[in-house]
């Protein structure tokens, strides 16, 4: 496994690479929500990525980085998320199987995003040990590239084009925002926005319910991972040693918001900018709001990482 | 009040006339609905424009064609919807009054757009007498000139303007699809499509449930309108005698979808596109769906008109 920290280098390379297979996104704002913010957002719409969310980034890297002989034999990973649907569909794209373990347990609505996109599915029990262990089975058995879904070089690599194309399509950032959950969206980002402008601001929010990477940062210490428990379930995983060395690197702040702001940032999003963001994209809204004093009156890049939500099940 | 058929350079006056004030919208498209319809969509986002609907075209169209003298007494109408809005929008941009008339029984959340972009609301009872009863009061209190939400010439130029917007971001579009209720859309973009390419396809589609225009359609004689009940709020009015002469003129085909289909085709822009659009809209991408024998394999504009829903009450 790839697991040193990218170098801005790597970002540009990864950005060639991946260009064929996604979307270079629009950036949006809102002169509603400025208004109420005080800053001047511009919103990187990862929504409208390819498979809904700024996985597809680093899937495709990874997917595309393999060699013929790797490639042959597939990829896999453990996920019932964003990270799994983007795989599976990186995957195809090369022609390629995509193994995906599944707590049998996961929503029907993200089994089915997986095997729209062609991923082979095999389940296992909903906790860590059985999904490591069946994850292990398999790669066994096929001789499968294990891609986890942001403790690797790739991965971050990918998501710090997203970094890269929003400098390029808004000059003179003061400040970049975007969730944590395990990191690599934040690692990625950061080691691209400040070897690009030392001086920029990059800042994190997470949920106060799975705070883990708020609680690593301020005492500058791994802390181990409570049971998260928040409607942002994107953010559920930990940091690893990998993304925390670089989220102490280059990140300026990390923050922590309430269910209540995540969900009120939610509705301001749906309803006055009318594009569908899932919870964990709210998070970086809720974080602007949170860091209202240095943010106001600056130019503001808000990352919204995914759009990926189930319409029978909305908070409002 | 100015009841007759705009010219395309009217449309063209009108464009420049809004410019300043309103949205240029991007136009989006779907590789997923792509494969589901068999056509190529360019949907063009009335939903982000400002007020959240095409209606601030006409609206800005026709509040900036005022002279000082008549502008500075305000501009009146009776409407609940979106046209209420953007017309309480418009009036703001230029400094006067906009005085609405809307039913006492009408949702809070569109009294309340209203009175965000500071409207003047007098409340009628919920009836077609008392609406016109009620505005026609105002307007002999106040001097205001009336702005009808579409049987206005001013307003038709206004809207005509997002078929001339979307021909210049997407060549060569073999048909042009849009909703029709009062008709306003569908006239402007009509008299605008066919100017600039004549053997181009318009068709309009209507709900079921408020056909009003498809049996004016098909009988050619402006018919009677009966009570309307869909989930597509913004198509409730019937044909004006203006519209009507321009759809007979320039528009190819309406047909009517019902109820579900409308759900289903906004359901679908809702999780592939990842934006938020209201009822009305899924109409176009229904009439899509019920006229894919002539639009399969072909270069089809959908003008998505609005995104205004109350996302306390969804139909999924």
């Amino acid at each position: 496994m790839n697991l040193k920290i990218p170098s801005p280098k790597e970002i540009e390379s990864a950005h060639e690479r991946i260009r064929p297979y996604i979307h270079r996104t629009p950036v949006m704002t809102s002169s509603a929500i400025n208004e109420i913010t005080g800053a001047d957002l511009h919103f990187k719409c990862e929504n409208f990525q390819k498979a809904g969310a700024f996985k597809a980034r680093g899937t495709t890297n990874a997917v595309f980085s393999l060699s013929e002989e790797e490639a042959v034999k597939g990829v896999a990973t453990h996920s019932s998320g964003n990270h799994a649907a983007a795989l599976s569909l990186t995957a195809r794209k090369r022609g390629i199987k995509a193994y995906i373990t599944m707590p049998r347990t996961a929503p029907d609505i993200k089994k089915k995003a997986v095997e729209g996109y062609g991923g082979v599915i095999s389940f296992c029990e909903p906790t860590v040990e059985s999904r490591e262990e069946t994850c292990r089975e398999v790669i066994e058995k096929t001789g499968a590239t294990f891609i986890h879904s942001y403790s690797n070089s790739q991965i971050i690599s990918g998501h710090g084009t997203a970094a890269k194309e929003l400098m390029e399509q808004i000059s003179k950032l003061d400040a970049i925002v975007t969730c944590v959950g395990g990191g690599g969206l934040l690692s990625g980002i950061s080691i691209w926005a400040k070897y690009e402008n030392p001086g920029i601001k990059v800042i994190g929010g997470c949920p106060e319910n799975a705070d883990n990477s708020y609680r690593s940062f301020i005492s500058g210490k791994l802390q181990s991972h409570k049971t998260p428990n928040t409607i942002a379930d994107g953010l559920k995983m930990p940091l690893s040693e990998l993304t925390f060395k670089i989220i102490q690197k280059y990140v300026d702040d990390i923050v922590s918001v309430s269910e209540e702001d995540i969900v009120e940032a939610m509705r301001l999003i749906w309803e006055r900018m009318k594009i569908i963001i899932e919870p964990s994209s709210a998070v970086a809204l809720a974080t602007v709001f949170k860091k209202s004093d240095i943010l106001k009156n600056r130019k503001v890049g808000v990352i919204l990482s995914g759009g990926n939500v189930d319409l029978k099940n909305l908070p409002f």
